[in-house]
C-alpha cells in the first residue's frame, strides 16, 4: 500500500524527559499543527505536561487508520504507547529508553503501510538509550537506517522558506539545502573519510532524493572543497586534486549537474546559491554553520535514502529547559512544514 | 610622529595585470572613494586603464606630505610607482613583482611615519611574486608581520553594517567579525595545529586588537569548538576538553571576557550573536563561509596584531574579468569603510 495523500504526519515525541513533549503540545495548543498530524507517545505523560504547562489542548488516544473528526478546539490526537515509568522533565531513566524506540517502530511501520504520510521526529537521547543496555545506538538516523534495511543515508539540513517567508528581514529567495559528505566525525578523522567511492555514494544519494521527495527533475547540486580555497590548487591540499574532482567528473559522466569543488567561503553567498538546488558540503561545520545562520537557527534535519520521509527538528534533548514552557519550538515547525511538502511531493511523484 | 586625523588613507592597487587597478579606479569614477584616499601604483597604468574602460576619473599625481585641494570632478590622487613593464590586464608579468612589493613598502612607511592613517590592500598574485624570485612569499600578511618585525598577525574578517545598514534585506544588528586560530592550512593538518599556546596567542592579540582599534572597553570574545558538537563531551573529539577549554579558562582568569568552545553550528545564529563582538573560529572556512553569507558576499579583511591600520579586500586577482570593468568593488569599499572607522577610532583612543 503506497502513502495516502490523507494519511496523517506523524511525530513521534522522543525522550519523555526532555522538551519533545512540550513543543508538540505548544504547536498544538496554538492550533498550528498541520491538519492530520498524530503524535505517538504516553497519552497520560503528555495529558501531566499540558497541565503543568497550563497549556489548553485535548489530548485524544487515536489509532492508525482511524478517521478523526476535525476538532471544534485545539487537540493533539496520540497514538499511545506506554511508558514504563512515570517521566521527570529534565531527569533521564534508562527504564523509559524503550519506550522512545517503541514509538520510532510505531511510525516507520505506518509509514512503510501507508498509514502515514511521513515521521518528524522530536529528540531523543543518546546516552541514556546506551545506558539501557542497547548497545551501539548511535542515533535516529543510523537506527532508521537499520530499520528499514537501506545501505546508507544521507543527513540533510534545510531551511523552510515557506515559513521564512513571512519572517521579518528574510533575504532568501528559495529554501537553502546542505547535505553532508561526513556528519558526525572528529575533525581529525575527517580528510581521511573523504574517498572517492564515499563521494559517490552519498552524491548519488542526495541527487535521487532531490528528485523524488523533492520533485526536481534535474537537480543542481554544488560541491564545497575539502580545505581552504578549495585547496588552490594544491597548494592547501590535495584532496581536491585526487579525490573530489575525479569523483564530480566521474558523476557528470552519468548525467548528474554537479559542480565544484568551491571554496566553501565564496559558494555561500547569494548570487552563487540563486543556481544551485543543494549544496553537498565535506564536513559538519563547513555546511552547517551557515545553513543554520541563513535560518535564523530554525533548520531541520531530513534523511534521505530512506523509504519513507522523515524530518526532524535540528537540536536535542535541552533537558535543563523541560518542563518548563520555554523552549523553542521553532526547528519542530519547520520540521513540519518540509515533512509536508516532501510527502505531498512523495505522493504526486508516484501518482 | 603618531598618525594624524587628517593623514589620508592609501590603497595599494596590487597586481596591475589584475582587477585591483580598476576597482580602485570604478570607486573613484563614481564619487565613493572617501575623502583623502590616495591610490599607490603607476599614475600611467592607471591612466591607460580609465580610458580602455572609459572611467571619467583624472589621475593625478601626489606625494606623501601634500595637502591636496577638494577636487571639482572624479580625481584619483596617486603616490607614483613606476612599472618596469608595461602591464596587460590578465597577463602576469614577473617583471613587475617587485613593484608590487614596492608600492606597499611605500604604503607601511607612511603609515608609520603618520603621512597615512591607514592602508588597505587591494590583491597580489602570490604564484607570480614566488616566480620573480621572492623565495618564500606566502602573501601580503606575513609580509607586512616581517616588514613591521612583529612576531604574529592574526586574520579577522568583518562585515560592515554602516554600509550593509542601507541594502535591502539587511537584517543585522551589529557587524559580523570573525577572527582564525589556523588560517590557510590544508584540513588535515588543522587539529594538530589547534595548540593551547596558539589558543592562548590568538586570543590576546584579537582582544588587544578590539580594545585598541574597535575602541571595545571590555571585548567578548566566543570561542568555536574544533569539532562537530564542540566534541559533544569527549565523544567527537577531544581537543576542546584538553586543548581549548583549559586555554580558555587560563584567558578568563587573566580578566578576559572569553567563553566557549561552543558548537560552530548554533554559535552563528542572531540570539547567541547579540551578546558578542567577535567570534574565534578554529579554522578558515568553520568561520568565513558564515561571515561572508551574512555579509551579502561583501566582507573584508583586517590584520590585527601589527603597528598599523590594514585591511584588505577578501577577493583575489580574478584575473580573468580584468580590463573588462565588470568586477565587483564591494569588498574594496568594505575594505575603505573599515579602514577608515579603525584610523579614527586609533586616533581616539590616543587622545
Amino acid at each position: 500500500m503506497s502513502p495516502d495523500h490523507a494519511s496523517p504526519m506523524v511525530i513521534t515525541t522522543g525522550e519523555p524527559a526532555g522538551i519533545g513533549p512540550e513543543l508538540v503540545l505548544m504547536l498544538a495548543a496554538r492550533g498550528v499543527l498541520p491538519a492530520g498530524t498524530v503524535a505517538i507517545g504516553d497519552p497520560r505523560m503528555l495529558r501531566q505536561r499540558a497541565d503543568a504547562l497550563s497549556l489548553e489542548v485535548a489530548v485524544v488516544e487515536a489509532s492508525p487508520g482511524q478517521v478523526l473528526p476535525a476538532p471544534q478546539a485545539p487537540t493533539l490526537p496520540v497514538w499511545p504507547v506506554a511508558l514504563k515509568e512515570p517521566a521527570v522533565p529534565g531527569t533521564l531513566n534508562p527504564a523509559n529508553s524503550h519506550y522512545v524506540l517503541e514509538t520510532l517502530a510505531l511510525a516507520v511501520a505506518a509509514c512503510r503501510s501507508g498509514q502515514a504520510a511521513a515521521m518528524v521526529t522530536a529528540p531523543l537521547h543518546k546516552g541514556v538509550i546506551i545506558e539501557a543496555g542497547i548497545a551501539g545506538f548511535t542515533g535516529h538516523t543510523e537506527w532508521l537506517r537499520d530499520a528499514c534495511g537501506v545501505d546508507e543515508v544521507v543527513m540533510m539540513l534545510a531551511t523552510d522558506n515557506a515559513l521564512h517567508a513571512q519572517a521579518p528581514g528574510w533575504q532568501g529567495s528559495g529554501d537553502l539545502r546542505v547535505a553532508l559528505v561526513t556528519t558526525h566525525l572528529p575533525l581529525r578523522e575527517v580528510a581521511e573519510a573523504i574517498t572517492h567511492e564515499r563521494v559517490m555514494r552519498i552524491s548519488r544519494l542526495l541527487e535521487a532524493d532531490l528528485r523524488h521527495q523533492f520533485g526536481l527533475v534535474s537537480p543542481r547540486i554544488a560541491v564545497c572543497g575539502l580545505n581552504p580555497h578549495a585547496g588552490e590548487d594544491g597548494h592547501l591540499g590535495r584532496e581536491e586534486l585526487d579525490i573530489i574532482m575525479p569523483a564530480l567528473d566521474a558523476l557528470r559522466q552519468e548525467g548528474m549537474a554537479i559542480s565544484g569543488p568551491f571554496p566553501a567561503d565564496t559558494l555561500f553567498t547569494p548570487r552563487h546559491l540563486a543556481d544551485v538546488d543543494a549544496v553537498l558540503a565535506m564536513y559538519h561545520d563547513q555546511g552547517l554553520a551557515v545553513l543554520k545562520y541563513a535560518g535564523f537557527g530554525q533548520a531541520a534535519n531530513i534523511t534521505l535514502g530512506l523509504p519513507l520521509v522523515r524530518t526532524s527538528v535540528d537540536h536535542g534533548t535541552a533537558l535543563a529547559l523541560a518542563g518548563k514552557g520555554v523552549a523553542d519550538a521553532g526547528s519542530l515547525q519547520v520540521a513540519l512544514s518540509l515533512a509536508r511538502r516532501l510527502a505531498d511531493q512523495r505522493t504526486a511523484s508516484r501518482r
